[in-house]
């Protein structure tokens, strides 16, 4: 038995696994499995080193399924290949099974989750990147539909891993013509996609796709190759079934029981009995995951001393990067306004400049935490908002993410609201475990900036551009949940919660309703998710009214966040059109300046 | 005076502008808009057919400066035009001023909001395609930095464009090698970015952003041309003044009072008495503004018939496309799924497939919608996060946008998280001005479809996966801000306040609790921005409980939404790492189905 026939015959069987999964599912694609069969089986079966009982260590080369739709056939082969039993394979999209609907970590084999598409190239370069960086001397596969190629993200992941000469890095592109719901833009022009890869300093191999010694060729070249190599894969969608062939409407549709025997007894004459030596995999020793570590920040800052929390942050980062060897800073083009200029300066082999492209920054990051590294990316906070996707995906990866956004608010002032980050809480509390912590100060934001790296999970830390006077002694200990009670009397008649720039608002408040006789309460609420429920309960309890403000869109801000606690906050919030101008007035404009708070104390003590 | 040395005066006098009008405000990017000025005085004082007393009229060329930092150029620009007088230039970043920090349309001449890069050239295929679609015979230009060209949506729309064929639009690339923090990617390899821009399908010209004569050549060719042309202009940062020219670190710093003498002695000598007849503008008479009209929807459904409602919004946008003319529609290729397919059929003429490139979709819609065509486009909810940049911009740009998320929640079941919308109320909801509804039923899919259709400013809609069952009259009205009280009874326990595919999972909670001789109230909360303040008080205060469920995150959805009026609803929400499986499986996991809602109701009421 050739190799060839060794291949042909495994990709059959993919196909047969596609099909019959979907079907007892009800549910899934398995055309775009179909047309995939012959690139996963030459790379599962022949290509690859993976050590299937050592899937977690990072000396195995990497597959990533950017088409995640195709998952099937992925998890077809995890079980052909030994990671998985083969029974699994019918549990597919079961309410108890690991084998979900598009691909997500909770199996080994699986890293990142995929199925918004267009991630999956990006994330590879992060993988690519991270075996660099660890002397790793083995590839990333990545496989991604035609469909996909006219996302944005994929140029962009072209652009960067051209320009690093990422060699180790292999995209196959399944050009299988049919979209969801139709043609895809280039159809089964190879030469279209081929020119314009090739542009971006790409080696690109033009190949069919089912012809498993041409794929076989074209990955011995790829392996000799000093850049990105590309393939574009010339592919049928329902390949192998006659009534499937490249058929308009068949997408994301399984086969019914009556077209699964059709297509079974079709397809089950091509398996021959497997008498090739199967490959022995290499064994693999490089454990992924990194033993974790509490760090500890001290901070050495006068009281009332002027010190923006970005620059705060870019110098805890520094620190930090001095006891962690394993930690990797990126940037888009902004650290000299996020401050992780000071990383990039002192440990340049660990930074990675991503250009303005947020999209890759976030998937490359994700992609290099897959492999043990401790990943923080900071961009302006509404520049964030161009990745929300990925970010989104990265919580369903269950990426160990450290990510900033400067710049929040209106605060940022005369550059007006293209630059004002007045989402991001909203976006990051809607993170399934994620932390949000927002500093008011430079001491806080050091401690806060630890705190995130000793997080596994999403962390997400809001610095303000304007310097703002420290408040905190460098001996103040912060806590995930925590906040701090910056005044507190007796008889306070209400509660003014607020974070970051607010809290300074807050406190010229309290030291102006003093002179009338009026003492309220401030609380810090640095940790807004999680919040401090019990600080926050016992304050509404004892003063009566909790007032909060925030330099945010009141919708899904700190307000309705403590609003879900039941608590009646009166919400000061962004809630005019932003534009341009000084902070102050801005701030005064939105009513969330000292006498904003003060006109709602005053308003609600009647 | 040759035309060249007319331009050159021109470009000089801007730069003096830009200069002073930065080191007045104390803040800005005078260096951004130096290395530009041949480029923008080019256009404006030659080139571009524009009317500067009718700037609102399509018959026009636009002008979009997609490096929106460089505002004070635009502005310059516009004021030497004679469409703001030239006092306001000094205005520049004031609180009261229109010409913010970066370009928004308060101000005539500027149709789109700028600012977050790499957005412009998307907008201008929206621009340059509602031109073609009015059949006026105009020309688009967008002027891009070189460090935004780095953006995964510049190579959408690039991509874009090519397949198009948008011969009326030309994209010049002010390649000035500097970006913020650093040398851009490719610095001064202008054939690093024609070789990529040209594998698109582009005409790309290379030359001297310096040298009118030569811009003028390349402009003169660009017309000619059958293709989408792109101008790789080579600049210098801080062109015309010595100690600014290509100097790193000078990026958003305007100059000192002394700088800024320097400069303008080293710039005026440079300027000529202008004896050179600039050209009379032809004037433009096609208004861009639509005059809206009501328009209503008939429907014709059955009672307790089981449809999706997205399939009724698809119908609705057929209706609608009968009636108005003006409505185009976009798609990213799910119109099988998001039902526009209906409108694809009928009017190709007036849809667009976009293919899977989600950012340069919303973008194009926002180009589309400046030329008075009535926009609407959908894609999965999940995937609008992917343009949540864009979408941010849009409501600064005072879009008038409609857009439809589908197979939101958990309940489109076993294709699992990725394809879950579960954020997509908070991120609608954060946008300034805009509504958010949530239709239950097919009747009411089709009227809120309508509403939109009426609606000025950014309308989102979110249908669902599953057929749900007919529950309006085909008379019923809805409105924004509305809600419908679906069960009432004297002595109601309780409130439920669902949408969308929780409303049918209340009523049947009722139905159960009934037979304990529990009454509850079910308001369905269509309307999820504004929300029906008045209704939902009054329930609170009759029944003493209000209990909200919904198919979305916690964070930023209904619940949140309703908490932060005060009224401490109990929040029943996906709280757990949502996963595939069945819908009605995962919503008993997450208790926002019927028995989620009976077992807080009897929690409640103990």
């Amino acid at each position: 038995m050739s190799v060839a026939e060794y291949l042909g015959t495994k990709a059959n069987i993919l196909r047969l696994h596609s099909i019959r999964a979907t079907t007892k599912a009800g549910s899934g694609h398995p055309t775009s499995c179909m047309s995939s069969a012959e690139i996963v089986a030459t790379l599962f079966f022949k290509e690859m080193n993976i050590d299937p009982l050592n899937l977690d260590c990072i000396d195995n080369d990497e597959f990533i399924l950017s088409k995640g739709h195709a998952a099937p056939i992925l998890y077809a082969a995890l079980a052909e290949v030994g990671v998985i039993p083969k029974e699994k394979i019918m549990t597919l999209r079961e309410f108890a099974s690991e084998l979900e609907g598009h691909p997500v970590p909770r199996l080994k084999g699986v890293r990142v989750g995929t199925g918004s598409l267009g991630q999956g190239l990006a994330t590879g370069i992060g993988m690519a990147y991270a075996k660099k960086l660890h002397g790793v001397n083995h590839r990333v596969y990545v496989l991604l539909g035609d469909g996909e190629m006219a996302e944005g993200s994929v140029w962009e992941a072209i652009n960067f891993a051209g320009r690093l000469g990422l060699s180790n890095l292999t995209a196959i592109t399944d050009m299988n013509r049919l979209g969801q719901s139709g043609p895809t833009m280039y159809e089964w022009e190879a030469e279209a996609y081929a020119e314009r890869i090739a542009a971006f300093n790409w080696d690109v191999y033009v190949c069919d796709g089912h012809d498993v010694k041409e794929l076989l060729e074209v990955f011995s070249k790829t392996k000799r190759s000093k850049k990105p190599s590309f393939i574009v894969a010339k592919t049928v969608k329902g390949k192998g079934v006659s009534f499937l062939e490249n058929v308009d409407g068949r997408h994301g549709r399984p086969l019914t029981k009556e077209e699964q025997e059709k297509a079974i007894n079709e397809i089950t004459p091509r398996i021959r009995n497997i008498v090739y030596q199967p490959k022995n995999f290499i064994k693999a020793t490089v454990p992924a995951k990194i033993s974790a570590t509490e760090y500890s920040i001290e901070t050495d800052y006068k009281l009332g001393e002027k010190v923006a929390t970005r620059l705060a942050y870019g110098k805890a980062l520094q620190k930090l990067g001095r006891m962690n060897k394993n930690m990797v800073v990126l940037d888009g083009d902004v650290q000299n306004s996020t401050y992780t200029i000071n990383f990039f300066e002192e440990f340049p082999e660990r930074s990675l400049q991503c250009f303005i492209a947020e999209q890759n920054m976030v998937s490359t990051a994700v992609g290099l935490q897959t492999h043990g590294f401790d990943v923080f990316f900071s961009s302006f906070a509404c520049f964030l908002t161009r990745a929300y996707d990925q970010i989104r995906m990265a919580a369903y990866s269950r990426a160990n993410l450290k990510v900033t956004g400067s710049h929040a608010g209106i605060s940022i002032g005369e550059d007006g609201p293209s630059q004002m980050g007045l989402e991001d809480l909203g976006m990051f509390r809607s993170l399934m475990n994620s932390i949000v912590l927002y500093p008011s100060d430079a001491v806080s934001s050091e401690k806060l900036t630890c705190l995130m790296a000793n997080y596994r999970g999403i962390s997400y830390l809001r610095t303000t551009r304007p310097a703002t006077p420290v408040i905190y002694d460098n001996k103040e200990e912060l806590t995930i949940g925590g906040s701090k009670i910056l005044k507190r009397a007796r008889n306070d008649k209400a509660t003014i919660v607020a974070a970051g720039v607010t809290t300074h608002e807050a406190l010229k408040a309290y030291d102006k309703l003093k002179q009338d006789n009026i003492t309220i309460r401030i609380i810090d609420c640095y940790s807004v998710k999680p919040l401090d429920e019990a600080t926050l309960r016992k304050a509404a309890k004892e003063t009566g009214h909790l007032i909060t403000v925030e330099d945010h869109y009141a919708e899904g801000g700190l307000g309705e966040a403590i609003a879900s606690l039941g608590l009646q906050p009166h919400i000061l919030a962004v809630r005019k059109m932003p534009h341009s101008g000084p902070p102050e007035m801005l701030m005064a404009e939105q009513g969330i300046d000292a006498e904003g708070i003060i006109k709602e104390v005053k308003k609600i003590l009647g």
